[in-house]
């Protein structure tokens, strides 16, 4: 609404179309993951000249779009992003929206896909987009926190498997001078040690030592740092910090584990 | 995905989490409303400096990110405008996104966010925007060709009560000085005929006269528009027209008779 | 419940689960069809000793239950049963039960179960089930009047099928000597004119001519009768007759308009 | 079905409908509940003389009903009922019918009351229900092991509000000559404490002395029971036990900590 109703304003013969809309309401006591995944990114990437395998405007900018939506939900506990992919965790209580799972879907994915349009130029300064950018969105519940930190892990067991491939694929292209068909031939059946093994002793280049960004994408957490005060005291605020770090071992969670328990 | 994937790629164990989501397929046979709502635009309308009662560059800015979305889905038969909302009618027959409720919202709540954004500059070409605006999105169904009438009429008449009501509020403002809680008090409990009074007899404005855009709103629809060709003769192309139309009465449905019969 | 709540009756502080139940009311404005299956019934036939290919009893019986839901939901406007099933059509602007999607299908199925058991004696007056016969429900929605004409047309294609197929097969098991798996093997791959030809060639079996009950199912509608008052006049009351009539073609929907109209 | 499709069998052009059912899967990793109700019991219960304030017939045909329901399905941990409601829970990781959500209210719901008719005469063995009896059947999931305690904890508490009401109510009526009327009069605004005194005092009955399949409802369990050998020895088995227990506090959990873990 652009303006205020009145309370007395006229009602048409036509409101009983307002019955038709259906509710959607998530299960209390689960978790809600909203996941934004880029429309037709494996185009738009190569029309916009990402660098090959991994852009770091690109990344950083899908970031900044992340933390623009974990700013206005403050129930985000949690979010989890890599290649055009972006995972919100909302707290397990929420009640933004009244758990409306259309609500939830709708207005994360329109905030990422708005605010990586309005961001664009920061990290992009020398071009416009050449049309808007879409992303999809889902709500998918998960009950238990081994559900939840299992969907996680997914995510981040793909990162790995994704960027593994692609770092061997494009070197094998932009190092090795092979057309995209005859890598694509050389990595057919390869396992993950074969990759690495391609890597060391034909670029040597160690996957290990690649950036930690693009090998375990980024996880956005709120954390309560200090802020000094005039008065030369301090007092906490809570910040969105970005990491790179491992989320399916157990390390992750037993540092962070305000975040798995009902606050 | 930004990259391809190798069909023969690794798969984790953490897979399963996929079984997790729903489906949420739309009943056949049944018109598809998506409709996009402005999130907080009357802020944002205050803040951006949208002139009262109406901007025209916010109207044509949401009618151009109206065109995108209907240029991309050519399924999307009709939509309809107003205020910050936009109505999108898919053909009762489509079967993009397999009719996946979620996706068909996302998407085009997404594409319609990222055009306004990506087009703002065309319409507000002396401002940016102070921060990502957001619009929510929702699908609904409606069996019948009068229940989906009805929507749009519903709309329509919505459009036709609050632009009157803020003709008349911003004239008593603007033109005769009242305050904002002055003038809701005098508009409290005023039908229709004593508003259109108080705007001829008060301000001189024959509220039937203001622009039809206005009063009655966007109306977005395909024509068959014939194209000259080098050799003299014309052929015909399917074109996206604005109509600022009354579309309650039988008159523009007769007209667009093909919109209601299966194609 | 059995006996009245005071309405200051104490509350537990448990009562928080009831928010985990879920709205499932049907899309207004479309027919809504609850379908009731035999479970198992192939097993509970042959237990049973039902007669083959048909069995009399069991068809009067399931025409008895499928009447006594229809007593008790004056909505429901037409019935149609073949078989171990039977469909419920409701009135498409039906608002009982506020249309709930598990409350009208456990509904319906929970007394056509009870009436099936109730009555049992009534058409098998020498023997008690050996176990409690359970039937499967299901809601489904039909937006259109072709559809839901289609839905009833595709039961009662598929009864003419079985029916046709099994009135061949038992001939030839019960009049030709064939074992089950002979039958089935001469059977495999034959159309309905095979099967016409082997009924009337080997068994003098005019398939038009076997009873309409078996081969059109049973249709149950509302009709007005005349009942004789004392003073010898007369005056109408609604009645459910039994109908074993053509539901696919035209005839029956010109002679019964009313169904497909709003009342 | 009753008789066996050929793979062949031919197909209408009319099975497009079948289309237009919906898939309702529960959530994987949430406790099912299927709860059954009877519909119209109060009067149900009067017009077949249940005793006041418990009728232990009808009781112990609920119980043999849910016993039915408990053979039948294996994935049933636990079933608690009360009154004229029963509700079954199944484990966590059941697969049965997919977890179809409408396929499991409306089997458990049609097997319970095709047992209640069906046992009727054992429970009730001088007279014939007066009508076909219903119950009606929903589906709920619950995320976590404190949340389906709480369900099941709700309904026990609803067993002891109503009883000691019913309980009490029904002296004032029976033994004190009461009316209806009067005696609802007499128990408004009374808290438990009140109607025990009211027990103990004018009745000198010991409400905590009163049986306690009334006080707490029946919660059935698997048990393994040794079965004697012939050979002298024993072997386990499996059998279905009716518990009339406090499952509110811990005590039954831990006894019975096999129903809240994986198996």
């Amino acid at each position: 609404r652009i303006f205020h109703h009145s309370s007395t304003m006229a009602k048409s013969k036509f409101e009983y179309v307002r019955l038709f809309e259906t509710e959607d309401r998530c299960l209390p006591n689960a978790w809600i993951v909203v996941r934004v995944d880029g429309k037709g990114f494996h185009k738009f990437s190569t029309e916009h000249d990402y660098e090959k395998p991994n852009d770091l405007r690109a990344l950083s900018l899908m970031n900044n779009a992340a933390m623009s939506v974990m700013e206005e939900f403050k129930d985000i506990c949690l979010a989890y992003g890599q290649s055009d992919e972006y995972s919100f965790v909302f707290r397990k209580e929420t009640q933004v929206y009244s758990r409306r799972s259309a609500k939830l879907s709708t207005n994360v994915c329109s905030l990422f896909t708005s605010a990586f349009v309005y961001y664009w130029s920061e990290h992009f300064p020398t071009s416009k987009p050449l049309y808007p950018p879409v992303f999809d969105g889902r709500t998918v519940l998960y009950p238990s926190n081994q559900n939840i930190r299992d969907y996680l892990s997914w995510r981040q067991a793909d990162c790995h498997i994704n960027n593994l491939y692609n770092t061997t694929f494009w070197a094998l292209i932009l190092k090795a001078g092979l057309t995209p068909v005859e890598a694509e031939q050389k990595l057919k059946g390869t396992l993950s040690g074969d990759k690495n093994e391609i890597l060391f002793s034909q670029f040597s280049i160690n996957y290990n030592k690649e950036p930690e960004m693009l090998r375990k994408g980024t996880t956005l957490v709120r954390r309560k740092v200090p802020i000094a005060l005039p008065d030369g005291g301090t007092r906490e605020k809570s910040q969105i910090v970005q990491l790179h770090t491992d989320i399916i071992g157990d390390e992750f969670w037993n540092e962070n584990n305000h975040l798995l328990t009902i606050s």
